[in-house]
């Protein structure tokens, strides 16, 4: 192939085959091309920001040196991995990123061959790349390398370390490349990162710990640094076995502001592409986030209970755990990326009778789900869960919507399950959680906002089990759980006269308000159950099981999200998917006058 | 307190407080005393028997340096736990070890005031002492200690990782206590084993991993050797952090057999205390343990299909993985205990065409839930896992009956959920596996022995979603899943003429086998469900979903464990409390005729 080297290099690479048959020497400027064609289109598109323009020039370097896709490529986590995508056959859709039916945000087998594992999760590259090379190890292909690369807050959490520890005792072909830039989301943090920051700086002593784990290690290399990439790249393919190159880079290389604010620029929203400014819309009249409903009300109620202890696995900033940590730092408590850690350290807490509040996005709580039933539930401790970004997210997709935890979570004895429909209700429950209960919590609410300008309520105990009758109604009940009760809610507002539904707001999953169930299915005929997570074993499964106990033949019609994996789009979008959005509500609402009796 | 030295000195201690009265040198004639006691009784009542032995001294010697209660002290696992036990206050109690109503094989806090946190699953220690470290630290109790006792097959494990890198960065009393003895119930694996081997033989480079991790390092101790242990837990008792105490010890210490076989001795069944022979049934007309099945048919299908892969997180013998380990070593991998990897490292395979048989306890399946969501299922790869271990274990108790699997794997999209009544569809469903599935597949069988002799049939394929009639009946039909269709069957032959219920062997919870459920809805007016599995979101959930969607009015009534946790003792006996003995069905079945219409 020849270059046209007065035009713009990148626009005439369609594949990694392209990359490399340009000089060393030309890849700097393929960098600084690939680094504003993504800012390019992330300060409008929104997206994941300052991870992959912190990995530009590794990105190139892996792609020049190693023979992808035959050579396998695993990006850990995947928020780093624009490049890869721009460089390996998407750059003309990159445009269309974590929209409806466009590219993924993260790496996905269906979408490319260059992506040899879907991630989003943490830590799990090791061990997939690992397979792969056992793999080629029994067909006996000796040659092919095999190349995982993870941040140094990732490679801090326990999975990491299994996969590293079984690796160490293979002779496979694997190299993983430690991209340590000091920060995941948040600032990295542990034992593990202080020691790389000693590695960095010559004063850790002789062996390295990876070594100790017998891989060949090589670093610390500069990954701005075509040039050394490139020969420790090189170096590092001539030899086989268990290999670490480690990395030093800066996420968000190349914008100013982005390198200066790394937490506000990993997924900055929209901003001004020549300036780095953060574009916001200014509006001030919108209700808040669930998220800061939570991080406030912790600090309030920290400062007057002092047995309360905040803690995230690596998610102060989304949790907004922040505000804790603060101003109430001896008690707040970032424990890095290590949700399995996080549940039995407020576990032990718990033992001591101090009240931790464990904030664990919906989806990683998966993360946790043996420490949560063997360590918390089991022993019954008064841990209290806040399960953030519960039901479908949005845009980061299948790997992050958190439409799983009333199914997983109901099982579990002990534990009570809660939702609150608005922003007073999770302040309630979390004040009422503080005042002492006997047993662990789960309160679940979503990505985003609430419904009142006016939410700083002061607070109220709910008792646990019970309900609220919203709507008294003829015919049919709507039984909603959580937020997605304000779209049953304006639903109703907008029927018309003919229809009378009732609508209940049930807020705990577990234990159920029988009496309120035994009312509802003695006075109306037709029972609709909706929630924003999975209808197999979720709410609606636990309202037909009370049903079923007690003999009940009313006809129940189960909302949620049907049995398969959601795509990644908007929420409003995904809803409609679903069938739980305000027209498919309505419609269910309005064919219950058709029914058979 | 005065002892009398002429009598046995364990006799006369009722507490750890009696203990700190003895001088030191008398220590070593109670360990020795201590071990005649395991003996003693393990070797008639059964029980773990290895672990202990080798934590005689450690036992003691923690107990007489600390002061525990109020120094904490957590026992990793707690396999090793009975001298601990014995020493505080269970001394008189211990005959009735794992039987219901008796103690716990484990350390359970509702049990002791010196038992400060419950164990059973491997790896929690660390993050469950340093919790109780951190309370103490925010209460200004600086003196107090907090003590982790933990294998080096544990320690290996991701979430003892990710403890010991929030530790390490903490100024918290905490003492871990690595107790090496090279082996968890089988031998140790990994890099990390490897490590210690050479820190052992003073072969390892300057600086220790674990001070890496910014931890006080003092060893390696000899963990039987009492003088030792008391002088290195003195000094370090003085210092105050992050301290690690490494031991060297010998499982099965001081029973000659035990030492020899120390696989055989982790939890021997009955033996002679004298010899340490162990004393077998000596019955050949038994069926074979469903373990075995799966350990000889992979070894039998792996023979004609090289692409078969078997995975076992530290259980080879446990699973009987051991068999494919023997015969084809190079295909067969015990990884540690490392579920998360485990799964990971499977669907890395699954993306190169090999097909992976996971083979993972239930109850550890909950290590790695995440990892079967978001690395297994969203990608839709065909691996298979065989979870071992299903519905209630018996005298291991809460912590490890696997209940909770039908009602975690059935939200999970993809997911093909079967399980066998019997030792031909165990076999038959592995063959089914091997021909190329398009999606993964779990399948669910129990602890102990199948029902049939004959059990090597010539391999057949089973339709998924198939299931199948074993008896057509009037009025009531029965819904088993898995091996409890056997109860059923046997229940059903003994029933009077007067009843004549139809028996349907359901074998996939998913997909349901809608035809046969249409048909069955359709003739009978009682459905019962029978599952060896929760009943909160089960199988019998399933079953009611499926009647919801298809608005069938059926009486329907679900048999399974009731939401709580089940305590241990004989699998028969917790059968009964369940309501899922012979009895219980039978008179679910016999009630049917008396229901109103």
């Amino acid at each position: 192939m020849k270059f046209d080297l007065d035009q713009n290099i990148l626009a005439q690479i369609s594949g990694p085959e392209d990359l490399r048959e340009l000089s060393p020497d030309q890849l700097p400027l393929l960098a600084s091309q690939l680094r504003e064609f993504i800012i390019d289109i992330v300060s409008t598109k929104e997206g994941h920001l300052g991870a992959s323009l912190g990995v530009v020039e590794l990105t190139i370097a892996l792609h020049y040196i190693f023979n992808t896709p035959e050579d396998r490529l695993v990006w850990d986590v995947g928020h780093q991995a624009y490049g890869h995508k721009i460089l390996t056959g998407r750059k003309e859709i990159f445009n269309t990123n974590r929209q409806l039916g466009g590219i993924s945000g993260f790496p996905k087998r269906t979408e490319s061959v260059f992506d040899h594992f879907g991630t989003g999760h943490s830590s799990t590259s090791i061990s997939a790349i690992l397979g792969m090379a056992l793999a080629a190890k029994l067909r006996g292909e000796k040659e092919r390398d095999h190349i995982a690369v993870i941040g140094d807050a990732s490679i801090a959490s326990g999975m990491a370390f299994e996969g590293l520890n079984h690796a160490g005792v293979t002779d496979a072909n694997v190299l993983i490349v430690l991209n340590d830039n000091a920060i995941g989301i948040d600032p990295s943090v542990g034992a593990l990162k202080k020691y790389l920051t000693n590695v960095k700086k010559g004063t850790a002593k002789d062996e390295n710990i990876f070594e100790c784990l017998n891989f060949n290690y090589i670093g610390p290399v500069d990954g701005h640094d075509l040039q050394a990439l490139l020969a420790a790249l090189g170096r590092l393919k001539e030899i086989k076995g268990p290999r670490l190159l480690h990395i030093i880079t800066t996420k968000g290389k190349g914008l100013q502001k982005a390198e200066e604010n790394q937490v506000a620029y990993h997924a900055p929203g929209k901003f001004d592409k020549e300036t780095g400014k953060i574009l916001k819309s200014g509006r001030s009249d919108l209700p808040p986030k669930y998220q800061d409903v939570f991080g406030h009300t912790i600090v309030e109620l920290a400062w007057e209970n002092k047995k309360i202890i905040g803690i995230t696995p690596a998610m102060p900033t989304g949790s907004s755990l922040k505000y804790m940590m603060e101003e109430i730092p001896d008690r707040a408590f970032d424990v890095g990326i290590a949700e399995q850690h996080a549940v039995t350290l407020a576990a032990g807490m718990a033992t001591e009778g101090l009240i931790p509040f464990c904030n664990i996005y919906s989806t990683f709580l998966q993360r946790a789900y043996d420490q949560l039933i063997h360590d918390v539930a089991l022993q019954n401790l008064p841990v209290i869960f806040c399960l953030d970004r519960a039901g479908i997210v949005g845009q980061d997709g299948p790997t992050h919507h958190g439409v799983f935890d009333l199914a997983y979570l109901r099982c579990i004895p002990n534990l009570v399950i809660f939702s609150p429909m608005n922003e007073m209700e999770l302040r309630d429950m979390m004040y009422t959680a503080q005042t002492g209960l006997d047993r662990p919590l789960a309160i679940r609410y979503p990505r985003g906002r609430g419904v009142n300008l006016n939410w700083r309520n002061s607070f109220n105990k709910i008792a646990i089990g019970s309900s609220e009758e919203l709507r008294k109604g003829e015919g049919v009940a709507i039984l909603s759980i959580g937020h997605i009760g304000n779209t049953v809610k304006e639903v109703i507002e907008e029927l018309d006269n003919e229809q009378n539904p009732g609508h209940y707001n049930m807020r705990f999953v577990k234990p159920l308000d029988e009496k309120q169930l035994h009312y509802i299915f003695d006075r109306y005929k037709h029972i609709i159950t909706v929630e924003d997570g999975c209808k197999t074993g979720g709410f609606g499964s636990a309202v037909l099981e009370f049903a079923a106990t007690h003999n009940y033949k009313n006809n129940i019609e189960v909302y949620g999200i049907p049995d398969h994996f959601v795509e990644h789009g908007q929420v409003s979008e995904l809803h409609q998917r679903a069938g739980i959005d305000p027209e498919s509500l309505k419609n269910a609402i309005t064919k219950t006058r058709y029914a058979n009796p």
